[in-house]
């Protein structure tokens, strides 16, 4: 069915990510000018997140129909492959972000545009993509809310699953994604289709990320009441202001309970920088927005995914990767908390939260 | 589900469109550019084409949610809603195309491009019509062919439900569609998707029709063997030479079963010429193809619903209007059929058959 009525108001929630999952959604990384040498080695770092993902969800991976065999060969027997055309991999993005109450699980259909449309998306067609929160509810057999009047992607938002919605000012405000609503409005939709009744909005998120800045990759909530905030030691560093904005924002702020929120700093790696080797190796096609040989990665520890028995944050070959994942599995003390080397990941723009969608688990 | 697999090799069919239907789906016509003075006079056709339709299926209509208070106080009671967004109001070319087998019921998920795309497509954005299918086939609550990666109007093809399908070569070889493709090829996919063992190629539709020239608007089956074909008397008519070479190729071809197809000529309206006040009345976008003062409209007769006790004829003010009921009347003696004045409709670019898709009923 597509349903009229809004999710706030027929009682139905965005879980918080540490809640249980019923499975997990991930799209087989395909593009030419996302992954460099035709994705070989991100295929190798998908498939052990997939691995990872696996020991305590089910996986489901959307391939193109093209890729299937490869695909089929290539990852676990028990990972459920759905033949279906996407234009990228982001499946955080645009698989459905799914509500629940009690038994019931539902989709809802947000308006995907490429992170910005023709003001800043970042390709020329995103058919497929937008294409693929109904398609999957369908597969998924779920109801879906239509709110393909608003632009939005999974990774812009955040929730405690009691309320609270964590997102940035530069993606939501930008004149890419709603030019025609007011902050306030944007806001009321966010609430009405997540089943909340606050949103924090943080300035702005990671350097240099190419979704305007989603907040899935600065900061994550670990459990109400308690969020990772990526931070630079170092003053100079040109993620410092923006992360010292979001702390502010985030100490100055309480949840929808009205309890303040406790901010927890990740560390960053040193800045990744694009190298001649992997920009040669892309398959670029005409009027893509271009990458620049030393062009600053938007590398964050903050990307991790949090699947029902484990926490997989991305490496970076860096010293850091094991003091950011002391801290998070500190957060996580049921949890076993893993770094999974990621470069080959992020050269394609986003990380292991960005490839991954949840599926909540019904009661 | 998403089905990988083909609905030929699966046992499926496009019945024909006379064969019973368990409902129909439209769209409430809102674009301001397609239908002049806020679309009165159009909603007024749709209306009585609902209801003429509701007297023997289930009429479900598409809203968009702004328009649903206005269209639940002016349709009748019995009339299905959905609150969904779309760009404009051809069901035929968005809605779901359905296949069947028995009593199962599965849609098919063609790329819509708004009739060209980038290349010659009639408006910029069309990303709510391309979503309409997979959330249609999520409300009917039907498994999903994903052919997402083919572009296809529903209104590009008839089926006789008996393996023969007819096209135009101007719409599905036109380079808005399928460039990369051979004829071949797409005669291999529509065969494999709808079931199909043959595809008769007419080389042109209708003079002037912004489709490229669909095919349910130049010809149709009214039953296994048997089409009505839009024909002008007078040979210097512009409609005269596309109207012959398709009498040619009918002519000269056998239906997947080999048997010849018997034509039946359709009289021509004389030509509908856009007004000036007809004009006056749109409400234009920026960057859209902009009818002139005189400009031929594409009113074909051919362009008729057939519900399932009732054929629905485009009538034009013209004193073929009564001629061309009468040979349709002859080839549907089961049916009641009427006549409905369309010009308010037409002026949006279609017609009858163009703003309903039809939901077989299973066995």
């Amino acid at each position: 069915m597509i349903l009229n009525t809004l999710p706030k108001e027929d009682g139905f929630r965005m879980p918080g990510e540490f809640e249980p999952h019923e499975g997990c959604i991930l799209i087989w990384p395909h593009r030419g000018d996302s992954w460099p040498y035709g994705g070989d080695a991100a295929k190798k770092v998908f498939r052990e997140l997939v691995r990872l993902i696996s020991e305590s969800e089910q996986v489901t991976v959307c391939v193109p129909p093209s890729e299937y065999d490869k695909a089929r060969d290539f990852l676990p027997d028990d990972t459920e492959l759905i033949q279906v055309e996407t234009d990228d991999s982001w499946a955080r993005d645009y698989a459905p972000t799914f509500v629940k109450k009690g038994n019931i699980t539902r989709g809802i259909n947000w308006c995907f545009n490429a992170w910005g449309g023709d003001y800043d998306g970042l390709y020329d067609y995103w058919a497929n993509d937008d294409n693929l929160c109904p398609s999957l509810c369908t597969h998924e057999n779920v109801d879906m809310y239509d709110a393909h009047h608003f632009v939005m992607e999974g990774g812009a938002v955040h929730s405690d699953g009691q309320g609270t919605l964590i997102t940035t000012e530069s993606c939501l405000l930008s004149p890419g994604r709603n030019p025609h609503m007011t902050k306030e409005a944007i806001e009321e939709t966010l609430c009405n289709y997540l089943g909340a009744s606050k949103v924090i909005w943080l300035p702005e998120g990671i350097v240099n990320d190419e979704t305007n800045g989603h907040v899935d990759n600065i900061c994550a909530f670990t459990s109400p009441g308690h969020v990772v905030l990526a931070f630079p030691e170092d003053k100079t560093d040109a993620q410092y202001e923006p992360s010292k904005k979001a702390l502010d924002v985030l100490r100055a702020s309480t949840d929808a309970a009205g309890n303040p929120i406790e901010v927890h700093l990740l560390p960053m790696p040193k800045p990744c920088l694009v190298t001649k080797h992997e920009l040669d190796g892309l398959d670029l096609l005409n009027g893509e927005p271009v990458r620049t040989v030393g062009e600053r990665l938007a590398a964050s520890y903050a990307n991790f995914y949090i699947a029902n028995k484990t926490v997989i944050v991305p490496g970076f070959d860096d010293d850091n990767d094991e003091v950011a994942r002391r801290i998070i599995a500190e957060l996580f003390p049921d949890r076993r908390v893993v770094t999974l080397q990621s470069r080959e990941v992020l050269i394609g723009g986003g990380n292991f939260h960005c490839l991954t969608q949840q599926i909540p688990k019904a009661e």
